[in-house]
């Protein structure tokens, strides 16, 4: 299909007084042509298909700005315990079995989940990121692909090269829609050394760096005792926050390092959940905020989450701003740029989380015919507070429907979901069997 | 029909290494006649209907231990403000303009929106309870309602003789579906002698008090100046806590305070998203569950929340405890348990909470055949961490099917949702039209 027109609520996230009530979106191709009320398509716009959606609020895709995808296998394995205990006796013993394939099936899973929970765009970060990236073309979704790299472990100079390779084989892969980062675990994982080869090879290829930062008390203890510093500083003495950056975390900051992402545009991927569940601590949104910082939201991965859910991750990120604030802090529009437009510019994404003309067409609907969207005062609201995955009627990236009544087009669901289970349940076998 | 047989993977919430992958439940009537792995069905049961549902969890129905149901009404009307204003300016004025006919309809919102979100059961406090409690016999689930009594309000008087009439009116309504307490707001909206009137009226009675406790500091200083003691200290000395008591909220407790609620059996109604959402603070539930107080899960308003969906609140209560305690805390199983018996304990109902012979046939299942489910390593952690209210396939109260394939069986749900948003908007008009 090449000429698209949805006929809907639509908020097109291109202020917090853009909404049109009965609104219409003409699509051609993979990018937006126009956006308005009813009867402001161009004429001689002649529709090849029209998508009527009274009920529903269309909106930009959601965009996962931090997630290590293929743990799906991971989800449920191992909650509710202390974090040391949890990474070495159980999270990594796991990863460690983990095959090319297994890594296919899990982003697979993710991305099935994301896709039913309005996610159109994520920034991941793992191994086997060739599998990741063919899992991304096979599920039609956009996203931002990064070889983690633990700089001071034994493969470190591999995944280093394989980043390399990941960049020259996949950046601009599937018409654009994935793009490559470097992915440098974290500054307590990798040596200045090896974070300033990274920076040059980042630079060299034009590509950005995706990276964990003040996650936890226990990395900036660390750091402290390593380098005298806080984690952004050191980060920022090393040259890495030159270009384009993702920060992942971000929770312990001081008001000097909170100055630095400002002023050298270094981009917050927000995890409320993941920070929650795992007690590292509330992140300072509202004061990153109110210092220009560009903000996206997280889920980080289904092992400390327990799901990909966006719509939640909106939710949590506003209550746990408003316990830690006041009741005013993080407001639900705010909230909602920080899934959409925010997440684009965290991940450099420059005609992606508006509905503009010329933007790309990434949308979903949202079907608020049900009991729990009435009455109908606020829709942002609606969005934050009441909205659950499940709402996700439509999905569709690049122009090209992915979901449609809540059946994913692109993927056999059954067979992502017997793949994933026969894989998680076979690794447990091996350590616990 | 009168004899159900369930096949299902069944958690029965009887104790922690309860689960049945391929159980059985056998019902007659209203009540659970056996609970097991197939074939445990008692010899000579012979099924009217069964429901195969294999790749659905079934386990009790969730119980919510404080809301105002009719508040649905204000649904996203106002958000992100700070507490007086809210209250001031936008709660209690669309509050004034309720008629008794748009609290039912609010209601049958709210029990629609309950139902879908697999709650059986609510502790309700409002005024206009007979529509309350005629909403709910419409709808057919279990409840137990409070009129709520401003004491120090003009219509403080008036209010408790309600009180006394729904008692007499409705404690035992349908069939026992039904049970009345007596809603005094809070200790600062009524006087001692006031409270004192109404604990004689609920021992004559024989039923129990609701009431909301130190919800926010402001409560805790008004409470200290005018009785130079704490709220918990202040009710137990002026003999409320004697019988069955849920005190909602319990946010700011002193350790004195914590003993007093255990050693006098006040079961305590815990909101997390509400707390949050209004930065009423983070409630001491991990302390208060070591102490042995009873504890069940609130939703509170949709005006505070802003849905009444308590897989929602499960997550947020753990997640919340994480962040305070370490991550350990609130493990998912006890979250549950909140959910389900301890809410039953908490409203005083003995046969509910559990899948067990003689209890209440209560139930729900949740469709665990969706990418999100996959793999299946911890039940509890899939439906604490991992759930949606939109997962819940099938509910059933008192024998009866409520909701079937997610189609509500007892109410018409478009009427429903029309009525309420025609009447939501009606009063905004008023307001601000």
């Amino acid at each position: 299909m090449s000429k698209v027109l949805i006929r809907a609520m639509v908020l097109p996230m291109t202020g917090p007084d853009s909404f049109y009530p009965q609104g219409e979106i003409a699509i051609e191709n993979d990018r937006i042509v126009s956006v308005g009320a009813y009867g402001s398509v161009p004429t001689g716009f002649i529709p090849d298909r029209i998508l009527e959606l009274p009920n529903d609020v269309v909106m930009p895709g959601l965009i996962n700005t931090h997630t290590h995808a293929a743990m799906t296998l991971l989800r449920s394995y191992a909650d509710d315990l202390p974090l040391m205990p949890w990474l070495k006796e159980k999270v990594w013993p796991f990863e460690e079995k983990l095959t090319e394939e297994d890594i296919y099936w899990g982003t697979a899973l993710a991305l099935c989940e994301m896709i039913r929970s309005g996610t159109t765009t994520m920034l991941d970060m793992y191994a086997s990121m060739d599998q990741v990236a063919e899992a991304v073309l096979m599920a039609g979704t956009r996203a931002v692909l990064s070889r983690g790299l633990i700089g001071n472990g034994p493969n470190g100079k591999r995944a280093l090269e394989e980043n390399i390779e990941l960049v020259q084989r996949y950046h601009g892969a599937g018409a654009g829609r994935i793009s490559i980062m470097f992915g440098p675990h974290a500054p307590y994982t990798c040596s200045a050394e090896y974070l300033r080869s990274v920076k040059v090879e980042a630079d060299r290829l034009g590509v950005g760096i995706h990276i964990h930062v003040a996650e936890t008390e226990d990395e900036i203890k660390i750091i402290q005792e390593q380098y005298g510093k806080t984690p952004v500083q050191w980060l920022d003495e090393l040259g890495l926050f030159g270009g384009h950056v993702v920060a992942a975390h971000c929770v312990h900051l001081t008001p000097e390092d909170m100055d630095i992402l400002a002023s050298k545009r270094v981009c917050v991927a927000h995890n409320a959940e993941s920070n929650m569940k795992l007690s590292s601590g509330t992140a300072p949104i509202t004061e990153l905020r109110a210092k220009g910082v560009i903000l996206g939201l997280g889920t980080d991965s289904a092992s400390s989450n327990n799901n990909l859910d966006l719509f939640g991750e909106m939710r949590s990120a506003a209550l746990q701003q408003k316990l830690k604030v006041n009741s005013t802090a993080l407001p639900a529009y705010e909230v909602l740029e920080m899934a959409t437009l925010g997440g684009a510019q965290t991940l450099g994404l420059e005609d992606v989380g508006m509905l503009a003309p010329g933007f790309k067409a990434d949308i979903i609907s949202i079907d608020m015919d049900q009991p729990h969207f009435y009455p109908r005062f606020s829709i942002p609201a609606h969005l934050v507070y009441v909205a659950h995955a499940g709402d996700v009627r439509t999905v569709m990236v690049d122009g090209k429907l992915l979901m449609e009544e809540r059946k994913l087009l692109t993927m056999d669901v059954g067979k992502v979901c017997q793949e994933a289970e026969t894989r998680a349940k076979r690794i447990n076998g091996e350590l616990n069997g």
